[in-house]
């Protein structure tokens, strides 16, 4: 696999899992946000684990790839940083970090050559402090304190998700067009006139002392509305189809 | 319920979910980070649904209180601001944002007295254009294209995570200290002190061309590791200890 620094990951480190379902799971979210080097530490049920692969699906070929261990300690060694997560731990002298930071120092690590495990625990104990004391920092993620308990697949797409996040070049907000593109300026104006022009016609600006500040004000929902130029045809359309109703009516049709 | 700018909450509408296991993991996901407003839209299976009971364990409340409609129409009449959450689509002119952005908005809105919706799709087709037409907004959240999929639980689960985050006030980073507090900087000084002067009778900065710059080095390692007062005392300790047995040596015990 070439090393560069676009392709440079951590490796989620599976410490003593319990549940096949739940190794599953954590690869499945682990390759939603592209991440695919798995390591796994004395799983309960041996492996290869059938239900892992069944639950895996679409990533099943983290599974095939996986490292294995006997111990964290082998699980760990060629890492320069290690994360654990946990819930906040008593009784230990760590950096405790969110998941967002933990993710953009992994970057910023792997940038630069380092090596990054991140030890995810058994789903029913936890990491014991052992694990933990082998870590460089501790991941905690800021769940509910009435309800903190988040399971491992959770936790391992939290992890992934953030690391992502981390270097995603997705900008926050577009505004998706189907076949169109946002109205020119001057496109709005000619809508606004148009408007304008006819609901002047029909005597819609009306009393006279308020017709100033209601043109104003329609003028400022033309501006405000983020219309297309397909919006302003039909909003065009509209207009001229109003007009024909009107002179049918009158002409009595 | 009372409704407080601190206590508002999206709605998270799930719409024709199939089945229970996934309900019930929404409502975990929904409750780990303290958000307990759900709606459904026809559920496949009926109502209550067994499976969706046993799958939310600890936070089966939100099941109880979740809100039952018939559309997705009747499901988001209160809203005031609707995202619904799918692939990015195509033939429709929407907004699309990531949850990181649709949850700060959403807060935003929340906090101005606005209410909210966000709609998730159907686990196997995901929401239909319909369902799409009725939203403000599109949530897509930013996967890899290789592996797309990610589940009904998974899509809620990372909503309700950075809905939380958009106002968490978990410092991204602390240092946990296990009954102990930084070395101040006399603290650190002195101990840099006593092991310039220990390693000055050992002989150890030699040769005398380069001692200034051995020096240097050592003092700006204490400087930078992130020592604690329990360090301090710990290589005091080892210093006396180095001292003791150098003086048995030459004393030949």
């Amino acid at each position: 696999m070439t090393d560069t620094p676009e392709t440079r990951q951590p490796n989620f480190i599976l410490v003593r899992p319990q549940m096949g379902e739940n190794i599953g799971a954590a690869a499945r979210g682990m390759w939603n946000f592209g991440l695919d080097r798995m390591r796994v530490v004395a799983p309960r049920d041996g492996w290869p684990n059938e239900r892992a692969v069944a639950l895996a699906s679409g990533a099943g070929r983290l599974l095939d790839h996986a490292g294995m261990f006997d111990d964290v300690s082998a699980a760990v060694a060629d890492c320069t940083y290690v994360f654990a997560t946990t819930a906040r731990p008593r009784g230990i002298t760590l950096p405790v970090v969110t998941p967002e930071r933990a993710m953009q120092q992994a970057r910023a690590m792997l940038a630069e050559g380092g090596r990054v495990g991140v030890l995810f625990g058994p789903e029913r104990s936890g990491l014991e402090n052992e694990d933990i004391a082998r870590a460089n920092a501790i991941i905690t993620v800021p769940v509910n304190p009435e309800f903190p308990s988040i399971n491992l697949a959770q936790c391992v797409l939290l992890c992934a998700y953030e690391f992502r996040r981390a270097e995603d070049a997705t900008p926050p907000e577009v505004l998706e067009m189907a076949r169109t593109r946002l109205a020119t300026h001057a496109e709005v104006t000619a809508l606004a006139d148009h408007a304008e022009a006819r609901l002047e016609e029909a005597g819609f600006f009306f009393p006279e002392d308020k017709a100033e500040r209601m043109r104003r004000n329609l003028r400022q929902v033309w501006s405000r509305l983020p219309l297309t130029e397909a919006d302003v045809q039909t909003f065009h359309g509209m207009l001229r189809q109003m007009v024909r109703w009107a002179e049918g009516k009158r002409r009595g049709r």
